[in-house]
Order: C-alpha cells, then sequence, then structure tokens
C-alpha cells in the first residue's frame, strides 16, 4: 500500500488495541471516532471478518492548521489507524499523512504532515516497544 | 482539490445537513462515524472556525468488498461527507471514491469505487434538488 505504515506483533488484539489507545494519548492524539469494522459488518450483512477496529485520531491544533491551509481537508481527517488480526497476528496500519501533501493544492500542507507524520512513526514505535 | 467532489447552496447550515444526512439514507449510507469539528476546535483549543461537521458514511456491504479487495482499504474508510459554512454559503464536500483506485494496489478496487461514486453523486444530485 502506498498510503500507509506500520507494524505487526505477535500479541492477542486486545493488548496491542490498548496499548495503540495508550501511545495516540502519550503522542497528543484524541480518538475522535471509532468504528469496530468487524462488529458492524456482522450485525449490517452477517458477514464474518477478523477483529478490526478503525481509530480516528487526531491532534486539534494540526487539523486547525490543516483546514486554514486548505478548506477541503476535511475530507481526509481524521488520521484513521487501524488494528486488525490476520489470524495469528495483530496488524497496525496507520494512514501516511504525507498522502494530504500528494492530494493537496496547498504547499502549507507540508509542514503539518510533517509534524503529525513524527507523531504517527512516534506511536508506531511505542506499540512495538511494548511487546 | 483532487480527492472530493461536491456542491454550495444558499441555505442555512442546519439545514443543509439535515437534507445530506437524508440523501445518504436515501442511497443506502449509514453515518457511522461523525465529528462537530468547529465544536472540538473551539473546546479542545479555543479556535472558532465557521460550522463543519465530518460525516462518516458506510455501505457496509460495499465496505466488506473493500476490505476483501485489499486489506489495509480500512485506513481510507468510512467515505467522509463534509458539511460547512463559508459565511454565506454551505458548503457539501465529499470523498472522491476513485482516490481508492489511485491509492490502492487491488483492481477489484474499481468496481466497488465505481458503485460508491455513483451513490455519493446521487446524494449530491438530491441535496441540490432539496434547495
Amino acid at each position: 500500500m502506498s498510503y500507509g505504515f506500520g507494524t505487526r506483533v505477535q500479541a492477542p488484539f486486545a493488548d496491542v488495541l490498548a496499548q495503540v489507545r495508550q501511545a495516540l494519548a502519550d503522542n497528543g492524539f484524541g480518538v475522535i471516532t471509532e468504528i469496530d469494522l468487524a462488529k458492524t459488518l456482522h450485525e449490517k450483512i452477517g458477514a464474518e471478518v477478523p477483529d478490526q477496529v478503525i481509530l480516528g485520531a487526531c491532534s486539534p491544533a494540526h487539523a486547525y492548521r490543516a483546514i486554514q491551509a486548505e478548506p477541503t481537508i476535511g475530507l481526509l481527517l481524521p488520521c484513521n489507524v487501524v488494528v486488525r488480526s490476520d489470524g495469528s497476528e495483530t496488524i497496525v496500519d496507520v494512514i501516511d499523512p504525507q498522502m494530504m501533501v500528494k492530494l493537496s493544492d496547498s504547499s502549507s500542507m507540508c509542514a503539518v504532515a510533517d509534524e503529525i507524520e513524527e507523531k504517527l512513526r512516534a506511536t508506531v514505535s511505542a506499540v512495538n516497544a511494548a511487546f
């Protein structure tokens, strides 16, 4: 994939999800949306997929700068962090904020994306260090 | 912007937001996340921005097909629909699902994106027709 980065750890889904929440908080992110995709797909269409939760991470100060730089950037907010199981390992996928730079018309987006990317990579490193 | 489409209408923010919700439901989307960005930025950092709400629209059957086609696609879900004011008009921005095709490695994503795009464009048309 060209729109994210992340890690795989050999630890139970629930433990990794808890560590991801902690690491996001430690790096200044609030979780402002949350989708239990496996539960939603089961309830809505009866589909069975491995555990998968999509967390929407937001740093309000960065979100504010981003919408000042480009009024339509709300379409790409918040930054998704996906925790999912593949049956044997737990995978953490993080959206690459540089995607915003690639898609955006605004040169001011670079600095915001660089700062957010640093915090998201620190989040992934903290999760790796915990297992 | 190269990642969305939408419309502008001369109607109050709250009226447009209500119509967008109705049009999404009529086109088979559930709203599974919702961020009142203006309220969040005010509460978290004291910033004042015009009304802006980010709705996360999801068609479970399409989401299921998308994650089967590409396991990391949760990073780009749900499809954001942003309703915002610029002080005089109300703007509806919709994520362009073809972005998923551009970013994805999977050829199966095309059909899913085409179907979702059609439904999102129908949503925008319905909002336009209402005002």
